[in-house]
């Protein structure tokens, strides 16, 4: 078996089926381009013919000229019916590319129910399908759809199914967990049987998420025999998704010596899984496996300072391989060992025997004991900590604030913000509306600092979270905002506390522009930039 | 072996390792409670004396008879020590729990690096700890963390590790994969080996996410002997989290067939896992397997044709077995059944052949769809079918609201709210400040309403929750307000939805008003109660 393994992805085909994902022509292609220089070796663009943006993105793709190849997907010929005046066999040719994907039943449950003919039929639409489309010269990869359901069911029919792709010149038989309703040590047994069948094909793997087993049924696939395994990026697809390719690359490379990346190309995985879910517009979650922002983050105390000695004590490899990083939280269950490593990592000099520094350090468990929280808002943390430093200049002076929101019985909820400040002895006072009590805030504080911070433009809130603190008497306890906000390379989370949780959003919506404009200057040409961002700032 | 498997729940302790997680001693125990529902064998409840929250929790859960084993976690005795003088063991002992959870290093590399002793003699403080919390008849699950890593590195060290823990009578040797850098395959033989040379003690195994293979090795140890599972809900913990027991208990039961809960209790599966996630305040991912909003969600054109005629076409299990629906996304289709049996649990009789059933239902479905959930808001819901039942008298015309907030440099913020209302054709209009909007809000509302329905003085908030619906725009997006609410015997949640965090906030706090007074009728006598409430209301 060799040791070299070949990586397919579909997040453009099979994982815009995954609910609330969409993604234009333009987003394919960005993403194209990004999955090509991470290295993956095929990128399935869709569907040939079936909307207008896979017909766009089969086109330009071309100019992109991308080293991986491109595939189409397809379905076989029609029931009765004859491969070379197929439709869809036809777009898939004409497409522009050199492999294609031909999807065909396996489970015979399914070309009674579904197809709704025979078995013979069905084995007919195989056979010809990938004869045809390997006449005309086409890489082709034969996915057997609910392989694993139909082997279950009928073993004969289910490998019969393969034999008869296989004897059509398929490159590529894949085996589709389709349902994801399959266990890894079944996936080992089933393919295990295919592997002692097969002789000029080479097996694939295709495998969901629904049992939380996708990328262990890959690799179990693989250990069987696979070469070939399909998957998307941040596990995107159809219900629970498909297999995480950003979980099971690191797992084939680093865990079972397999070749599957160049290592400089695997240093790219955080950052285009991070990217993907940027474009894709989807919540990634903090706890994803190797790219998540908390993947290789430490809260206990115990842990923390077993982790300063050694941090093979609780990292199974280091971040640094897929590009992401150690974290340390700072938290009630941790100490001064914490912040100070925080600080380090920040780049940040503290010198723990300084008296300033145990100042800031009781100021940091002071704030915490009020119910500040300094793990999920490491931005207001270098805030502090910069402040403690010195390092820090004032944006703005605080003169007021005053916030309206007001309903009256049939008519839209109305959402006012009034901010007077000083900037440089200047007063400035603003007024906004906005959808909502701290989007209006958001909106008045912005007006009166963009003028002097244009890179303010850039930024945007991108979460918004509220917490209770104490449960005893609820709207009369105090609460705790987090938002969380980005520009186009970073994001930033920052907090705020108070009784009042407008009150609370303020300041974790101030500590966010601060932190934003650390290393920014002001601008000072004031009239210019005025009329520049009039159109903007005025609206 | 046997075919009954035991799950040990620690979503209460390393859970909270996860970053963002905060659990309250309320928290905890409400979820101790729901977790005892869904039949778990152990509640794991946290570490007694290292924070008042494990204090309270041990304290009060006692309290609630339930049928789970609590456990109570901690370390073996300090090196060079004596395990009867240990502080840490006697705050085990004084927790008032059966069972504890005993952890220590089976790891030679964690020996000398993080204990900083001898091979010798990490296998005494084993020992003796073991022994001392046997003798004072304890059950004991011996957690041997690093168990695979230890393996890997000194098989002879980690397997004496475990002897020794045999030998002193531990109940339970648990192999944690601490870093969660184990294979499957790795987990099995490794299991093997260690299956092979116990007698009396049973095995169970603890794993980690960060290689997206926790379920996996969770079901893998089981299949070489494991008998006792650790996980969390909805995998929290530190990292990538916990093996998540939300898809291992329907694997391990619906899959492989083993005896974990009984059918009724499973069908609790999703009902228990959005409810931690509710008062955990975390983000349930949609995708999420098994109990996911999207877990039985179909989006194709073909598949939804197809799982019409057969939902087995691309369903791995009926959703219902762990209380999931089926959502066919581009048509309105499911969960009626859902609605009517939780009105025949209300004791609402509804006709599903009735016109203003299907209304109804429609309503709800429509509600969802805009964002509203009624898991963690059973009042609501109530409400809405009462309402439709033609049960319920209307409060209260609403006219209008008006909200303050106003902070000056120096001055403590100040909230205020105006409530304008008829009640019977007389007009109201109330004023109140608060220490925060809601509160502000909710007095003024209270204050239009005590003197008609004075019961509502028993009534206080007593959780307040927001959270962001879309996080593409944050501080401009939905947000969903979830109030609970009690009086001295019950209490109810309620919600509300809208762009705006007042206005959800408002349709919430009203919902909780009108819930409470269910069967209550208004006082005609308004004199005599507004000089006996007047002291309540005017502050």
């Amino acid at each position: 078996m060799s040791k070299a393994l070949s990586i397919f992805d579909t997040t453009l085909r099979d994982g815009t089926q995954g609910e609330g994902i969409s993604l234009s022509a333009d987003d394919k292609l960005k993403i194209a381009k990004k999955l090509d220089q991470l290295g993956v070796h095929y990128i399935e663009g869709g569907i040939p013919g079936s909307n207008s943006k896979d017909i766009e993105f089969f086109k330009r793709v071309q100019e992109l000229n991308l080293s991986a190849k491109i595939t189409a997907f397809g379905s076989t010929r029609r029931k009765d019916s004859v491969a070379e005046h197929d439709a869809n066999l036809k777009r898939m040719l004409e497409a522009g590319v050199q492999a294609t994907t031909l999807v065909g039943k396996s489970w015979d449950f399914h070309v009674y129910t579904a197809l709704q003919t025979t078995l013979e039929e069905n084995l007919a639409m195989i056979y010809d399908s990938i004869a045809y489309l390997k006449r005309q010269g086409m890489e082709v990869i034969f996915d057997a759809e609910h392989f694993f359901d139909g082997y279950k069911n009928n073993p004969e029919y289910a490998l019969a199914v393969m034999r008869k792709a296989e004897e059509a010149g398929a490159d590529w038989l894949t085996m589709c967990d389709t349902n994801g309703g399959t266990m890894p040590h079944e996936v080992h047994d089933i393919v295990s049987v295919l592997a002692g069948q097969v002789t000029t094909s080479r097996l694939g793997i295709h495998t969901h998420n629904d049992c939380e087993l996708a990328v262990a049924n890959a690799i179990s696939a693989v250990r069987a025999g696979a070469e070939q395994i399909q998957g998307t990026m941040n596990g995107y697809g159809e219900r629970c998704g498909n297999a995480n390719l950003c979980s099971i690359i690191p797992n084939l490379q680093l865990k079972m010596g397999y070749e599957v990346l160049e290592p400089e190309q695997l240093k790219q995985l955080t950052n285009t899984a991070r990217y993907v879910s940027e474009i894709a517009n989807v919540y990634m979650p903090i706890n994803q496996p190797y790219v998540g922002t908390a993947a290789f983050a430490h809260k206990g105390g115990i842990h923390v300072s077993a982790i300063l000695r050694d941090s093979r004590t609780y990292e199974h490899i280091v971040p640094e391989i897929v590009g992401n990083r150690q974290r340390v939280l700072v938290s009630e269950l941790a100490g001064q060992s914490n912040i100070l490593s925080k600080a380090q990592e920040m780049g940040i000099p503290f010198d723990p025997e300084n008296e300033s520094t145990r100042a800031v350090i009781s100021k940091i468990k002071d704030l915490e004991h009020q119910g500040y929280q300094f793990e999920g808002a490491d931005a207001s943390l270098e805030l502090l900590l910069r402040e403690a430093n010195g390092d820090l200049k004032e944006l703005f002076v605080f003169e007021s604030f005053k916030m309206l929101v007001e309903k009256s019985a049939g008519r839209p909820v109305i959402s006012e913000a009034f901010v007077k400040l000083k900037i440089d002895g200047a007063s400035i006072y603003t007024a906004a509306e906005g959808n909502g009590p701290v989007n209006a805030l958001d909106n008045a504080l912005r007006k009166a600092l963009i003028t002097y911070y244009p890179g303010l433009q850039e930024i945007h809130l991108s979460d918004y979270k509220v917490r209770v603190l104490d449960d005893k008497d609820a709207t009369a306890s105090k609460v705790r905002v987090l938002i969380e906000s980005r520009n186009f390379e970073n994001s930033w989370s920052t907090v705020g506390v108070s009784g009042n949780v407008i009150e609370a959003s303020w300041e974790a919506l101030v500590d966010s522009l601060r932190y934003a404009l650390i290393g920014q200057t002001k601008r000072e040409d004031y009239t210019e930039i005025q009329s520049s961002t009039r159109g903007l700032v005025n609206h």
